[in-house]
């Protein structure tokens, strides 16, 4: 009876999930760059299944899909992306576009149904160009100077080249149409063990974690491996090491609960085996969703900094390179997600904040906005072994096409 | 009168210098990796050269230049390098190729003056494609192999194909013949600060470190930086900084007076800033004359790693990749360059061990080797500031030119 309510095909849903893993397969996940052939194929395989969930659009002019249906009634737009982390997991994306396909295919050809859910597809959420570059362009947050000036962070290619390579070069981008939808929904995998580990099939996002992120730069001296004297060498991968450690050992006492930090990236220059390193390069990031836990770790990461350049034997500069304030998921939107929960997935579901970002955290600036999480096996992801059992997949898709149809009957 | 005995031209050593210091310049110093463009104009440079000393020779199968005199009497063998670091000095390896030139040019069309010296240029003596690949293949220590399996550090070319758009494919190796050279003699730069800061002009080098190179490998779990608690992390960044701190912490205990240990080159896998590094690696090397000390550093080395895999986060492997053992320079050499630094240099000469690799510790493993060290301005080296007075230069070239004389003479 219940499946009368909402009529998903599960096998479908599957067998679109695995025909998006069989683009760009690696091992058992997927690589798909943003812009590389295995995400320009995704894409082009979303466009085509548009019509068949009564749906009309193409690619804009930055890699974004965002389709349209002209059914009578409220429009919900939903959906997620499509280009992965190098060698990621089939999912992270994926399973937000497809449900958001399916809800689309349920509802869209149904006149029983009020309205209509518009599928869309976010470019570079995965951040190899930039931060939620496809979701900023659709509120209005990038401008073509950005545009002009954004680099793919491991090959170095331009954002320009990029689009021009793919065809994209001189096509509009789409913007929101205030007013026109009644807010944005977007499933994902939990990327956490927590619904694994509570024996639980749905997270219920409460809000979106804000990312900070810095580039700390070292200064010492570049010198001879062996020439130089241990008393006199300014070691700036040293000095590096040194500080990575520092942060471990004191931003416990100053974090919040949950909140997590990470170095994901280290350069030493000039990076031979012989020399001395002159110069040295941190990436490191903090989130949570308390923006004064943020302001406090930030403060003791410059003092810590200013001891570093007061010892004086190598110099460091703390730059903040992006900040994610938080974002809160519309109550409205939970509460739907947890009566299809109740539902479709015997109310075994949880509130939860999002510790990942999520295009949905751009889009509220704009609109209401909800998210709904599945089970990550093992809590994995970010990594080609990412998965998430079958079953778990179908009762997620069940309870995201209800939530679709709760918001839209209101 | 000494000028008599030598009659070495300064600004003639000096004009050589500038004119290599022309081919593939960088700022104030030279970029030319083995085998680059710059590398292999600056051989040509030589190989035009050699005529007027008296000499035959042109660049061998592996990028050596080892030249020939049909004078009658002994032979001395003398030289350095023509490849640099990458955007470093211009005196490291063209300094000492100058002084064998000028020395050859000196004495192998002065009948008066007993045997000749024969000019060599080693290829990639800074390790590009491996560790002084040119001088040992001269002495019999690379096979065929050795040259299948070598790869620029920085690009991944494999030598072979380096050997082929070189133009050197299929080209002899040349080997040492036993007997043919009373000795091999090399000047340098001393890349350190101990002849500058004691105001004198020669170093004479009474042994040359070895070197000990490891890949210490550290294995966690790669995974989400937003999602995964930091209690749960497995960060192989984290393992790799606490250990190169741990190494600055402990080997002043247990090293040498003139130990040296540096890590030149850290990565971390995949390197994204919104991934924990599930793989670190960091290239770790230790400089001493004395095996024993570099025994006590190893077992040192490996027992912490031990106590790293005790605790069961993160994994650590330590590979030896590089053994280099100490060699001794000849005393016979010692004393001709202290006898030549009381005629040229007021003998304000200095005996120091060398400890930075040369092609003389290879050289002094079938014949009797010595090396010259003139002084570095603030002892800076492998950077584009490497920098020694034109004094000083002079001064050497004088005292190494005698030191040749006086060992042919003997």
């Amino acid at each position: 009876m219940t499946a009368n309510l909402s009529r998903i095909d599960g096998a479908r849903v599957l067998a679109d999930l695995h025909a998006l893993r069989a683009i760009g397969t690696y091992k058992s996940g997927v690589h798909k760059p943003t812009f590389s052939e295995p995400h320009l194929r995704s894409l082009a395989w979303l466009v085509e299944r548009l019509p068949e969930a009564g749906l009309a659009g193409g690619i804009d002019g930055i890699g974004n899909i965002i389709s349209t249906s002209t059914k009578d009634g409220p429009k919900l737009l939903a959906g997620s992306h499509l280009e992965s982390q190098n060698h990621a997991g089939w999912l992270d994306g994926p399973l937000g576009v497809v449900y958001a396909l399916e809800a689309a295919r349920v509802i869209n050809r149904d006149p029983d149904m009020k309205g209509a859910v518009e599928v869309a597809a976010w470019c570079d959420e995965e951040g190899h160009f930039g931060h939620f570059l496809g979701s900023r362009s659709y509120v209005g947050g990038v401008t073509e100077a950005d545009i002009d000036t954004a680099r793919d962070r491991n090959e170095g290619k331009s954002m320009r080249d990029a689009l021009r390579d793919a065809g994209l070069a001189g096509r509009a981008r789409t913007r929101c149409e205030p007013g026109r939808h009644v807010g944005y929904l977007e499933a994902h995998i939990e990327q956490g063990e927590t619904l694994e580990s509570s024996g639980l099939n749905i997270g219920i996002v409460t809000s979106i974690v804000g990312i900070w992120q810095y580039r700390i730069a070292f200064t010492g001296e570049q010198n001879h491996a062996g020439t130089t004297r241990m008393a006199v060498r300014r070691d700036a991968g040293l000095a590096l090491a040194r500080f990575c450690v520092a942060i471990d050992d004191r931003f416990p006492a100053a974090c919040g609960p949950r909140t997590v930090w990470t170095t994901g990236r280290i350069t030493l220059d000039p990076g031979a085996p012989s020399i001395i390193p002159g110069a040295a390069e941190m990436l490191f990031q903090i989130r949570d969703d308390d923006p004064a836990v943020i302001t406090r770790l930030e403060d003791l990461l410059r003092g810590m900094a200013a001891e570093v350049n007061a010892q004086g034997r190598c110099a460091v500069a703390v730059e903040r390179i992006r900040t994610g304030a938080p974002a809160l998921m519309d109550a409205a939107f939970q509460q739907a997600i947890e009566q299809a929960g109740a539902a479709f997935a015997g109310g075994k579901a949880l509130r939860m904040p999002s510790g990942a970002g999520h295009d949905a955290q751009v889009l509220a600036t704009v609109m209401p906005a909800g998210m709904l999480f599945v089970p990550s096996i093992g809590g994995i992801s970010h990594h080609w072994t990412e998965n998430t059992a079958d079953a778990d997949i179908v009762t997620g898709a069940e309870v995201f096409v209800d939530a679709c149809r709760r918001l839209l009957a209101r």
